[in-house]
């Protein structure tokens, strides 16, 4: 009879997770992962092995769906059976923000959910959707250990001068200040680039985790020096439907001079932006890239543009830079988007080997660039797993 | 008789002037300048030769002030009784904001004022400060010309991908995109670079304006890239009391959660934020640095750090750097910043000649610095004397 954790990883919309037996050495040995997508709507749920083939599938109809805790329950009972004789101890989650106190993971009681309610207004958009499966469960289940897994937390490294916002010092102690986000895929390339390339991993690195939400972050001997994700999930780079950067002044016209209120800004700079906005047409960046028309074209190059110069920031505050890797859905699966933020920053001394790029996994770096760009998969549920195992095991 | 041009340069608190003869080749030789501090309190009136010795010199009380136009009336009639027998032919002004549709200097008419009226939302706090000055002259003196300098004028060769934002594309026809200011500052600079630089001037050159607004601008061959400032004056760097760039989920969070409005938030970021708001002691850079206070020290040490990070996203998009140029007051007469920002702009093979910097007049780096740094005192007056000048000669 073996141990094993389940991952959780919530967003609005669907849940991802994952599921790992403890083995030998604490290690988390990959059983299954999946998702729930469409929560609220037509749910649809699916199980794959570590080969990606179906395990299992299921779908509900809009009227019949159960709610986000009902299929919850659905989950863990179909995780028991699965795990026929092999017992689940221990649920992991991942939780967008443990504001300043909160470092690293933690067990779930009483006292911390309290705690991270607390943090809600400044994350009203994630926080609430990553506190309420931990409810449910401990509602459901609370013979199960759980541990709460901050998105923040990878940041605390930051020094204090990256944490701040130009504005009246007594917003900092209310908490107005950088936190920065996407901490557990930060941590697991960290974690990947020592194993894959240690001396790279010691050097200054920027990770760029380019999915539908995207950001940057600066390390240094893999720990985070900053970041283009602050206060929010909101600021930096162009994003699926967020504006990232953007001047501050803009907000106020849009509001005196256009009439929003703040709940209308929040909507349109959240939803309705980013490249979606600038292309009138999709949030996908596959789509956009096969699209022929010239405000597609237009999304992609502000895009590339913002890259580029938030990029030059980085290296900036860095000093200069040893490596760049490229993560999440458009890292891994864009070779056109690396290869043309890669060709704006050859004055670093930076050279795509085009063959590897295209391939996009390990190493795409030609062999006589300065600095090594690579493609690392993220895992974020497999750093959940191993921050829950190593939770579980320091109580003994 | 000769001829003469005034150059006017009004904010909300203060007029600046600088008076020119028109000499041989349409030359704007420096006759006199000065100032009229404290509107709208206790107005003081100086005026000085070029040397700096003061000619003339007013001050009103509280109680018997002018109004702004009456005090231009003073100014014109001071300038006439000063000219003798040479004649006045036209006054220049600095105008804020320009719009997409003005890139180059023009004479005032009835339909330009009007033009320029409707962009006033863009700049709520300075466009009519710009403004009524020009009303004013042309009520009490129709028969001057008049001319416009826009200050975002020369940042019209900047690409469309750098005056994008990331918002749905119906706003960037309605004006809402990045112009950016500073424009007459960085124009002059870039002809005083081509004078005393010109192989310089042909390359990738940052203009840094450290004022108590502040702002950095990208030049290739003399040409605006990019700026730090977009659609509005708040963007970019830490300036005296304003913002600068900043996350904006802070500013939906101050009004969501801080529960303020939308002109609170306008007062917050334009007057009480930047080295102010992070010192709590003062806004003035020279303060902060007589300081011993550790407040003083983080407002500074803030300053420093967003503009080696903004500094770092220009050179990447100019793919490289050849020079950097310090200008305005924090610009020319802070050394200890400019040791401070080149000291982390280390690894672009910037090294400054302490002496020369300490100095702070015309080229400051090493002789072996791979990116030239220069102080060029910058001149906005004289700007707009040449362009009235030359407009008025084209009437020829």
């Amino acid at each position: 009879m073996n141990d094993a954790v389940l991952a959780l990883n919530a967003g609005s919309s669907s849940i991802k997770f994952a599921l790992y037996e403890i083995a030998a050495g604490h290690a988390a040995k990959p059983l299954l992962h999946g998702q729930i997508e469409g929560l609220g709507g037509k749910p649809h749920f699916t199980a794959r092995d570590p080969s990606g083939a179906m395990l299992s599938e299921q779908r509900w109809t809009h009227g019949e769906a159960p709610d986000h805790e009902a299929l919850l329950g659905t989950l863990l009972d179909w995780v028991d059976h699965h795990l026929g004789s092999d017992r689940l101890v221990g649920v992991g989650h991942r939780v967008v923000h443990g504001g300043a106190a909160h470092g690293a993971p933690e067990r779930v009681t009483d006292a911390l959910l309290d705690d991270l309610d607390r943090l809600t207004p400044l994350a009203p958009l994630h926080q609430p959707h990553s506190l309420s499966p931990i409810r449910a469960i401990a509602r459901a289940r609370p013979d199960l250990a759980q541990v709460a897994c901050f998105d923040t937390a990878f940041h605390r490294t930051m020094p204090a001068v990256a944490t701040r916002l130009a504005l009246p010092r007594r917003y900092e102690s209310d908490g107005v200040r950088r936190y920065g986000f996407h901490g557990l895929s930060y941590e697991y390339i960290a974690g990947r680039l020592a194993t894959v390339a240690p001396a790279l991993a010691e050097g200054r690195v920027i990770v760029a985790h380019l999915g539908n939400g995207a950001s940057l972050c600066a390390m240094h001997g893999g720990a985070s020096q900053d970041t283009t994700m602050g206060f929010t999930a909101l600021d930096g780079l162009v994003m699926g439907t967020r504006c990232g950067s953007i001047d501050p002044g803009a907000l106020l016209y849009l509001q005196q001079s256009g009439g929003l209120s703040a709940s209308q800004l929040e909507d349109l700079l959240y939803r309705r932006s980013g490249l979606l906005g600038v292309s009138g047409l999709d949030s996908d960046m596959r789509a956009l890239l096969e699209s022929s028309e010239p405000a597609a074209a237009e999304a992609v190059a502000l895009f590339i543009y913002r890259f580029v110069q938030l990029a030059g920031g980085l290296v900036a505050t860095l000093g200069g830079l040893d490596g760049l890797v490229f993560t999440a859905g458009i890292g891994e699966h864009a070779p056109a988007i690396r290869a043309a933020a890669c060709a704006k920053l050859d004055w670093l001394g930076i050279a795509l080997d085009q063959r590897l790029n295209h391939a996009g996994n390990g190493r795409i770096s030609a062999a006589g660039s300065r600095v090594a760009v690579w493609v690392i998969p993220t895992d974020e549920e497999a750093m959940i797993a191993q921050h829950t195992i190593a939770m579980l095991q320091s109580r003994h």
